[in-house]
């Protein structure tokens, strides 16, 4: 019986290789926001889920790094971009690209990284490249739909819950669903293996993204690395925000608020969260992030590899359900 | 003997390929300007090229469509993006797609692009699948590298021909030299006839370049299809424009025209086209352009194949290189 890589370990192997790529190309001014964004750190999760994935059937996991870096560079790439849209000054506490470089740098800096992505991920074993190539554009297309739904809904105030799960699963579920079932592929795995990783991926993202949500009105700034109540203060259709605004006794209130254009940024925090509190949508939050997280778990127990192999994702889905940042 | 198809019956085939492909997705606010930015025509040049050299070899050139749409709609998502950065309002006579959905669609659409792009050239025979997706990142990166430099020249006073001729090989040349080799390899060609075609677009490519520069200041606009004196307008550093910089007797007026905040635009043009005039600098680029073309005829004598089978090759770069238009 062979080993299992701890997360921990994934992570070191993921980061590592993360650093050995470099962008040294001319013009330096394109390159240099590519090897910026991809120093600003983050969880690395999805590049390490490949890895994971391919662990539960083979060892030498250095086979999944053109995939894992595929899919963080493309990551990377859809954050510099919806930087841009989004008009947001900061990530991981540092300037955005188009902050730091401009516009223009920031649009055509992206779009070398989306052909970055695709040069790693061709590197990946021959025999596996059409399947491989196949389900990362079919995902990046769907990203893409899931932050253009995610744009169009700050314009609404009609969004539903299931438009609001569909965007999402979309624009975060299915990378972390294409991490792990590319991981299966290039590992061999049956067909039914790979679904269940994919699903199983699916309702982890689902679950992570409400938590996000959650965190940034319930963490704790020092943990959560971010602001709390951003999403209030920018009027983002989040899950609390849909569920309040269903509320007909709270929807005036929310309103004025959201139609308010001057206002002190600490009371409007706290006059949403009082209504979010009244209407216990932290509780009614919390319950759907667990009813995702059994969902994953049903999905990864019908993978058939042995149990012990699975440990390391079984108490990755649970850390990422109850974490704090 | 099989059957060589003119250059006529190969945009033919091209028009009718691209009018098959289909964005019909949701949101149709994402997949709508890819559908219209492919709409506006164009050349066809590139996907043309690509069917043109397959057919040195083979009939069936069907085989060589997804790379042929590929390469098609990666260059509209260059110039979809292109016109963001430059904040160009019209293109081939129509609103551009960031003036009619806004910057962020633009965006977004642009990237959305070049997945497709991507999802095209691999419907390519899986047995040329690594060496056409390699030559086409390697050439994407190249495009966006060239435009990269496109926009630093526009700050600069002092770029120099070669750094202009660099330029325009990797914003425009690549592209046709990739079509070209692109069609030989999955034709099965030898490695120095795919060279050896390659090596003609990128001669064709600068000659093609340096023909536009000289038909904006030249040229007629019924023919032209754009107005005459945009690149003097907008200070543009064209092979003409640099030449005339380097020119220490001209400089002066030169950059006075350029540094003017206001002024009669007619004016300007009449009065930077006499400097160009005084120099000679029609009679420069045209023998630059005849240079370029005499190099790519001679590449092109170099590809092992019939001579009949050339012909529309010949004749498609003579008229590339003499059009009015």
């Amino acid at each position: 019986m062979g080993s299992t890589y701890t997360f921990e370990e994934v992570l070191g192997i993921v980061n590592k290789e993360i650093l050995k790529t470099e962008y040294n190309i001319e013009p330096r001014s394109l390159f240099e926001p590519i090897t910026y964004i991809l120093s600003l750190g983050g969880k690395r999760l999805r590049p390490a889920l490949a890895l994971m994935s391919y662990n539960l059937y083979k060892e030498d996991v250095l086979r999944v790094i053109p995939i894992a870096l595929a899919i963080e560079v493309f990551h990377n790439f859809t954050l510099l971009h919806d930087d841009l849209m989004d008009r947001a000054d900061m990530r991981r506490g540092k300037p955005t690209v188009h902050i730091k470089w401009g516009d223009n740098t920031a649009v055509l800096s992206g779009d070398a990284m989306l052909i970055e992505a695709y040069k790693e991920i061709v590197k990946v074993d021959p025999v596996y490249l059409k399947p491989v190539l196949d389900l990362f554009s079919v995902t990046a297309t769907e990203i893409c739909c899931g932050q253009q739904y995610d744009m169009e809904f700050e314009q609404r105030m009609d969004v539903t819950i299931p438009e609001y799960l569909e965007m999402i699963r979309l624009k975060t579920a299915v990378l972390l669903g294409c991490a792990l079932k590319e991981g299966a592929i290039v590992a061999g795995a049956s067909d039914a293996d790979a679904d269940n990783l994919y699903d199983f991926g699916i309702n982890v993202g689902l679950g992570f993204q409400l938590k996000d949500d959650l965190l940034d009105v319930y963490g704790d700034s020092t943990n959560f690395g971010k602001r709390i109540g951003g999403d209030i203060l920018c009027n983002k259709k989040t899950f609390l925000l849909i569920n309040a605004l269903e509320d007909n006794a709270s929807k005036s209130e929310l309103m004025e608020w959201i139609s308010k254009a001057e206002y002190n940024e600490e009371d409007k925090i706290k006059a949403v969260t009082a209504i979010y509190d009244k209407l216990k949508l932290k509780e009614k939050s919390e319950e759907l992030i667990r009813k995702y997280y059994q969902k994953a778990i049903n999905c990864l127990d019908k993978v058939d590899v042995d149990k012990g192999k699975k440990n390391e994702l079984y108490s990755l889905a649970e850390h990422l359900m109850s974490r704090i940042s």
